[in-house]
């Protein structure tokens, strides 16, 4: 789908909405609409589109170079962000709009306030952005799957100089720098060792990599605008029995997940598929996140595979599977694809081995 | 300053800014006020501090291993965000109060409404937390200290690997590498070439490096919770005299700029005694941005040193002084370092040669 079909596409949804205009202001969403990536930082950034579709991308004149070779047919208007926030430039792209939709999860307060205060209506629009964005087209399913397989490179140069004695940091390092290598943006290794991976959240250490522990690679880059984000397992040394044990539970867990990801089901139909294998296992350890997000130009992207989430899965909708179990002492063992909502069913996008491999 | 004094420090702020209590949502005084770093995404995280100094960490359960490592002496509340938006949590540690002072510039929209519907009277209160992390004690401006002495290693290697037919890409990421091998997380290299050196926010890309083309390496990560960020700049051959007296430029609003970086002045000031030179020479490039910005636990943080700001500087604080001049087709040149505002005048915790290098 070309920009300016996405454009005409959110257009045609303001009317139902009863919106004058929307306004978007996440990266992810301004990219989308307009093949803009900006670097948002304390500035503002947006797209209005207005009600019969015109509208423009709004940025600071610091991007003037970037903005200008923007593939999008909307205009650009840009700001001196040494002298303005930005806002009053945006209020002129509203014309006579008043009733604004927003990205409720984006937009910050003090610009809402700001809005508000201006006399702006500010109605919560993040589903109506989100509604087009989370079914991907055929190019935007190639996109991720290019990074996906772009990870798959990077695993196979993980296992191979992974050995007994390395540290953590030194490992993402090196995982990093071979996904950036690979054109990879906002390489996001996250391989940790023996029970730190029980910490879904810890951050890469000094720790060294023993014999005997659980590794949990979880890798994540952004290619060409598109997100790959996988997880793989391995162990140091023979793996004990409830590595085994706990790598059974999340296999069998992720295949029920998989097949659940498909049109007919809600979000929380998955997450419900992998949480009963997960939480039979108490004695193994803690089932500790949902089953996954969408991905695409964000790395996490609505709709979330949760449990207090009902949304339909759609034709073109790609998820994270991501079921894991954790235990403080011992570790964890999470596995991780990017599955497509095909029309015949799920499609793994990052097809690869998921076994529990033998290292160092 | 113990993280208990820092709590103690925003509780006695409370009661003149007529507050109840204050909620902190911004990664970087999370970890101020509790010392843990989340990793938000789309998850609620925040810290509670009431009127009298009792408060709370809330975050998320699947954190609850670095939740439970984090040296604070706050109260730390889980909610299972599979189940949960954490806000309900969030509303047990307000307890009694009702008018809350929050991150005007970070929490978003949809919170802020449900927290103005559940009965809260939100009131902005950035300034007031930025007031006290503003201020940087003798620990922490070592930390940035270290953070850049960490980025100046990483220039010898960027400059003596440096060859003509080298890509950005392939640059950036071993620049990247070399900060992670050092202990950086978040490495931001951004060095780009000739032409593309002219749009400050460009992206590295496949251009290779030619001889001729101007060199702009700005160079951010953060080490130990702190952030260094520097720009050196360098010439592939021979300066062509653009280049030298665009250097010539940079350099004198460099030299007015950190000099203006003193108890005394404003934000204001300190922008104006670089946008003074800089602007008198339009035949050679624009002024695309203000003088720079606070550093600390974030690499962008207020107050920023711009044209609408009338902060006073104080003691203790840190700012990127980065004056640039910039030509779509020719380039551009910046020069950067990170100046602790001193009881004695200005002092540059990143010295390290400031020379147009020649290398190629």
């Amino acid at each position: 789908m070309s920009l300016d079909s996405r454009v005409a596409a959110l257009d045609s949804l303001l009317e139902d909405a009863g919106l004058d205009a929307v306004l978007a202001t996440k990266d992810a969403s301004i990219a989308y609409l307009t093949g803009f990536w900006g670097l948002q930082m304390e500035r503002f950034f947006g797209v209005t589109v207005r009600r019969g579709g015109a509208g423009a991308l709004i940025a600071p004149s610091l991007d003037r170079d970037s903005v200008g070779h923007a593939p999008t047919g909307l205009d650009t208007t840009l700001y001196v962000a040494a002298k303005s926030n930005g806002l009053p430039t945006l209020y002129e792209t509203f014309g006579q709009a008043k009733r604004i939709g927003v990205e409720e999860d984006h937009l910050n307060f003090a610009r809402a306030k700001a809005l508000q205060e201006a006399g702006y209506e500010l109605v919560p629009a993040s589903d109506l952005i989100m509604h087009l964005r989370a079914a991907k087209d055929a190019q935007e399913i190639a996109a991720v799957k290019h990074a996906c397989a772009m990870i798959i490179e990077v695993y196979e140069e993980v296992w191979a100089d992974l050995k007994l004695g390395d540290t953590e940091a030194d490992v993402n390092a090196k995982a990093a720098y071979s996904l950036a290598r690979r054109g990879g943006s906002q390489p996001g290794p996250h391989i940790l060792f023996g029970a730190h991976a029980g910490d879904p959240h810890g951050s890469p250490s000094d720790r060294t990599l023993q014999d005997g522990d659980v590794i949990v690679a979880d890798i994540s880059a952004q290619f060409d605008g598109y997100w790959g984000d996988m997880t793989r397992v391995a162990h140091a040394g023979t793996p004990t029995d409830w590595a085994v044990a706990a790598w059974n539970v999340v296999k069998e867990a992720y295949d029920d997940a998989v097949a659940a990801t498909k049109v007919g089901n809600t979000a929380r139909d998955v997450d419900a598929a992998q949480r009963r294998v997960v939480e039979a296992y108490p004695e193994i350890g803690a089932c500790l996140h949902g089953a996954g997000h969408a991905i695409g130009t964000e790395i996490h992207e609505p709709p979330f595979l949760v449990a207090t989430s009902d949304t339909p899965l759609r034709e073109g909708m790609i998820f994270t599977v991501e079921p894991g179990i954790y235990d403080s002492e011992r570790g964890g063992i999470r596995l991780e694809d990017d599955i497509l909502v095909g029309p015949d069913g799920p499609v793994n996008l990052s097809p690869s081995a998921l076994e529990l491999r033998v290292v160092g």
